[in-house]
């Protein structure tokens, strides 16, 4: 079970917690920083971790990686001059810091709630903010450009981005870093290093960046050259001794030599990052440069709230409410998909041994750490890396295993073009979960899990699953990895999960959840629409309309039983939790016409648009993905369609 | 104009054309390779060249990267034992050589043709081939994952990769090599550096390798360290000078240090890929170790066949058929769609100032390096780095740019979720030119450009353009310019412009090119299916039927006129040269759903599947994307309809 679901038992914390006296409230923009003398700074440090953990302990959000960066983000703002120059955050909920300090502090109260402040950077909210999404890995990609728009136009400002080791573990900071080095234009990158992305940090690079962290460079071997040279008469003895010794240090030398300037980028560091003095003259001295400076700033993740810095599951990465002082979570337990997956796939792997895990970097939030816990040999964790995720499980599966890759359903996005080529053209079996599937809340738009139905959707070959419930999840679950000559996606939503809503029978693939005896609406229900179905059934069947509730399960390819159902009925509506555009509705229409079965059909499914962030349920709402909206907007259509069937003439 | 179009000025290369006299006959499988001593390897490797050149001369084929890897790939399969050991070739182009010796030679005649040899390693074709794609950068992913399952099955075999510098450039090779540092299996990573992709590889990598290329190592340092103590006498001399000595001498190194073994994977080379003793005995020390391996092998593209080694331009890297005495093409030169494109954008450029452009190592063969003759300032070359191209471009339209991404239609899949996220959700003007979209041919699935209008249909925002000849792309890459809140696509296909097909009249933004006075049929025809179009409906007018064919020029979203249209027919037709899945056939179908047009459409487009090489003429016929076909389907689809217009009822 998840170590996350029920309260940490953590130290108190009240040394974290000092009282507060209001330097905070006279910062409201980025130059009231520049005003402040060190001790003052560090005063005000402290005040804004107490202001962030007394917000989030009551909205939730992402508490662990905006603690660890507030020495950063003041530095960067008092060497900086935001708008003019731009402060770039990767993975934007770094950028509590920022917000706090650009003028949004009673926005906090309202965190991530619908109309209120959201998680991440929003140009709505501020002229300091720019880039707007959370995917990992992309700051120094727009920094590029940013930075060559303003040489090519002549204008005189810095660009600044901060992006964490984990991030620098996807290839698009290599794309970056490869083209900011021959761009030659200024631009600082700062690396907020604290060894952890959710998970730690993985892979050749961390091991680079820690050897780096505990071992600064030239310095070291120059001492061992001393030795040598100092500790033995040099003439008479064999000169091969001294170049022996000479090498050797050499090699210990080169290992901690930062890889970024083999690059050709100007390295700083490393530097304690929750040294503001440090921090700032790093920074200046970065701002001199007239060319790329990476600065390698060494952080703690929650650094300053013990609960947070101790938090070896990351619980606190992204909390929803908690106690300030334990750092306990207080929302009650409740079985997520996210566990149901889990303990399916751990009964699947102990059955069959040919089952591997793959986790991008999220293997406690997607529920493979638990996998990871029994069969530690059979998950890899690959960073922050979906393409690499998808390729490499390609490979797996050449290799004679079966993998199963747990990810967000928005981050599977990351791989579209190796999840088409290397996984479907070459008909490998490879699972991927899709969590946070369809709408999921407080994140916002980037965080939306809408597009896979329809971008996988086109996708020859794929099946795609989408489970009501817990049953039909571990059922789904166990078809997909049964697959074996082709790519399989299941997809389930964020939250808890419902109670199990069974069939009155199954036809073929295909759950009929409820059977009316008149056949006027066939209701595809997809997923956990299921229920919503059911709602909007009741509904019509109040208006005596007999509706036919089906749950296809497998929504890719379209089940050959719903074109045979459809031709039975005299209207079709389809409901999903994904874009419209090429989604389920769009495939059983298309469905249907291949089968030259002419039923007037309408599609229910999220709009395409930016829809802001709140709850699930409020933005469903907002969107008229509810059963009252959608039976309205159902009986107006057959009411129009039975008041003038014929097509109209020209 | 572009330079490849017309005959080359190339040197005879009668010299590198020796006589063959049948080493080649003998070898059909690797095992051949291992009776052979130095010297029937260096006849062989000629013999190789030639028939090569002789081969692909006649069918056209990827000619300079294959020559470039005659001496690896012979010493690949003498020093390893395909297919128990598993060579990957990324970029599957390279693997001609591999071609030729598993068995192959015969298939040469028929190269890429239908029903012949495919230009990519093929598993159909032979057990020596595992990974089909061609996309770049992947091969390491897959190395990765198959020797994950080779060390967890307990297997004994070995996984060799060969990559290209070019491909190093794409972040999925970082991602790679982070987790094989990590994962420490039995790898060996071939390097084939030639210091280009298309173009000469980009970026602070390629002068890296380049540097290393130049610059071995270790060796150079001791040196100079022996130097400083060789000429002056250290006892007696203040130590610092001899130290300061020693640490110039590190700094002068530390730069060639190879970056990988910075990562922890070892590192051997440069080693001459020409140099088959050198070649073999670096990837004999390189099976040696237990642990993953980088041989870095410097070739050269085309070595051995002077036009090709000449070739500035690259135009032997895949040329159609071609003199192989002179290496100059044999196609008569016609006007391409990408030098419509290309000298359109010229002209826009000269006009405005604001607009740049980008290209992932494909400067020629897109006619961005046009441009970049033109103005070298405003066009950006991010190496084989979709995903960067995608978000550089949106920070130089944050910078005030309007950035024009030119890029074939099959690599733009790559960069789905950066065009989602940065581009489109931050509403940016960012235009990408797809070149190559549709069905292409003689590359096979991987190249084909069938997924852009579904999969980029489906981002909010986006607005999409399929020009039908040169004056449509002319004026609907203006268009596209001209939008100043998001991103715009512009895709045309391969090959030779057609005619211009003028419209009788514009509907708003629709082109209606042919309008009879019955109005039984709609027929949307979508960009290039243009004339298509107006073949199938020449034949349905023979049958009686009034058909009235349109080009909606902007496929994303759906003109508004074209549901008014179809409100006037009674029938609506679509046919496009893209996926069908939530293509704009699905598109056009949704639009009258939710305008309440309920007339019967057919959408043709290319159906789900992984449609084998051959000429775009050959695939479309074989998908029934001819006039005839598309024709029949029709008239027998509306007669079904005729015959039953009730839907059945239960």
């Amino acid at each position: 079970m998840r170590r996350c679901a029920t309260p940490i038992d953590f130290a108190p914390m009240s040394e974290s917690l000092p009282a507060s006296d209001g330097l905070l409230a006279g910062v409201t923009s980025p130059g009231d920083l520049k005003r402040l003398d060190a001790e003052q700074l560090t005063l005000l440090a402290a005040e804004i971790r107490d202001f962030m953990v007394a917000k989030v302990s009551r909205t939730g959000g992402h508490l662990g990686p905006s603690l660890g960066v507030v020495e950063t983000t003041l530095a960067l703002h008092r060497v900086f001059d935001s708008p003019r120059d731009r402060v770039l955050f990767d993975t934007g909920h770094q950028a509590y810091v920022h917000k706090i300090v650009t003028g949004r502090q009673d926005g906090f109260d309202m965190l991530r709630q619908r109309g209120g402040l959201s998680g991440y950077p929003s140009r709505a909210e501020s002229e300091h903010d720019l880039i707007e999404n959370s995917h990992a890995s992309t700051a120094l990609s727009y920094a590029d450009g940013l930075s060559k728009a303003f040489a090519l136009r002549g204008e005189d400002r810095h660009v600044v981005a901060v992006v964490g080791d984990g991030a620098l573990t996807g290839g698009m900071c290599w794309e970056a870093l490869n083209n900011i080095a021959t761009a030659k234009n200024r631009l600082v990158i700062v690396v907020n290093d604290n060894g952890r992305s959710y998970a730690p940090t993985i892979g050749g690079l961390a091991d680079h960046l820690s050897t780096l962290r505990l071992n600064p460079g030239y310095e070291r071997v120059l001492d061992l050259v001393k030795d040598a040279l100092g500790n033995t008469p040099v003439v008479g003895k064999p000169v091969y001794e001294v170049l022996h010794a000479v090498k050797r240090g050499i090699k210990d030398a080169v290992s901690p030599q930062p890889m970024f300037e083999d690059l050709g980028i100007k390295y700083i560091g490393p530097v304690d990052g929750h040294d503001m003095v440090a921090m700032e003259s790093a920074l200046r001295r970065a701002k001199g440069f007239n060319a790329p400076v990476i600065v390698h700033a060494v952080t703690r993740k929650g650094y300053g709230y013990r609960p947070a810095e101790q938090d070896e599951a990351d619980c606190l990465h992204s909390p929803g409410a908690f106690d300030p002082q334990t750092g306990a979570l207080t929302a009650k337990p409740s079985v997520k998909w996210t566990h149901v997956f889990s303990e399916e796939l751990i009964k699947i792997a102990d059955e069959r041994l040919d089952v591997v895990g793959i986790t991008a970097a999220m293997g406690e939030p997607t529920g493979i750490a638990d996998l990871a816990r029994k069969h530690p040999e059979r998950v890899y964790d690959v960073g922050i890396a979906e393409q690499h995720a998808a390729t490499s499980a390609a490979g797996l599966a050449m290799g004679g295993l079966h993998p199963v890759v747990a990810v967000y359903a928005t981050f599977l996005n990351r791989a579209f073009d190796q999840v088409l080529l290397d996984v479907a053209m070459h008909e490998l079996p490879v699972t991927f979960v899709l969590d946070r599937a369809g709408i999921t809340g407080p994140d916002g738009p980037s965080h939306y899990g809408i597009w896979d139905m329809s971008v996988f959707g086109a996708v020859p070959g794929m099946r795609i699953a989408a489970p009501r419930d817990a049953a039909t999840l571990r059922e789904e679950l166990r078809e997909a990895v049964a697959v074996d000559d082709g790519p399989t996606i299941v997809r389930f939503p964020t939250g808890s999960v419902p109670a199990d809503l069974p069939a009155v029978r199954r036809l073929g693939q295909v759950d009929v959840l409820r059977e009316d005896e008149r056949k006027d609406v066939l209701l595809v229900a997809v997923g956990s629409f299921a229920a919503l179905g059911m709602d909007v059934a009741a509904r019509l069947a109040e208006q005596g309309y007999g509706v036919t509730v089906v749950d296809p399960r497998w929504v890719r390819p379209v089940p050959i039983e719903l074109t045979g159902l459809a031709a039975q009925h005299r209207r079709v509506v389809t409901i999903e939790d994904g874009i419209r555009a090429g989604g389920v509705g769009d495939a059983v229409a298309a469905a249907l016409r291949d089968a030259d079965v002419e039923v007037p059909l309408r599609d229910f499914g999220v709009p395409a648009g930016w829809h802001p962030h709140g709850t699930r349920a409020e933005i469903l709402t907002s969107l008229g993905l509810t059963a009252q909206d959608i039976a309205r907007e159902v009986i107006g259509w057959v009411s129009r369609l039975e008041a003038d069937t014929e097509p109209a003439q020209a």
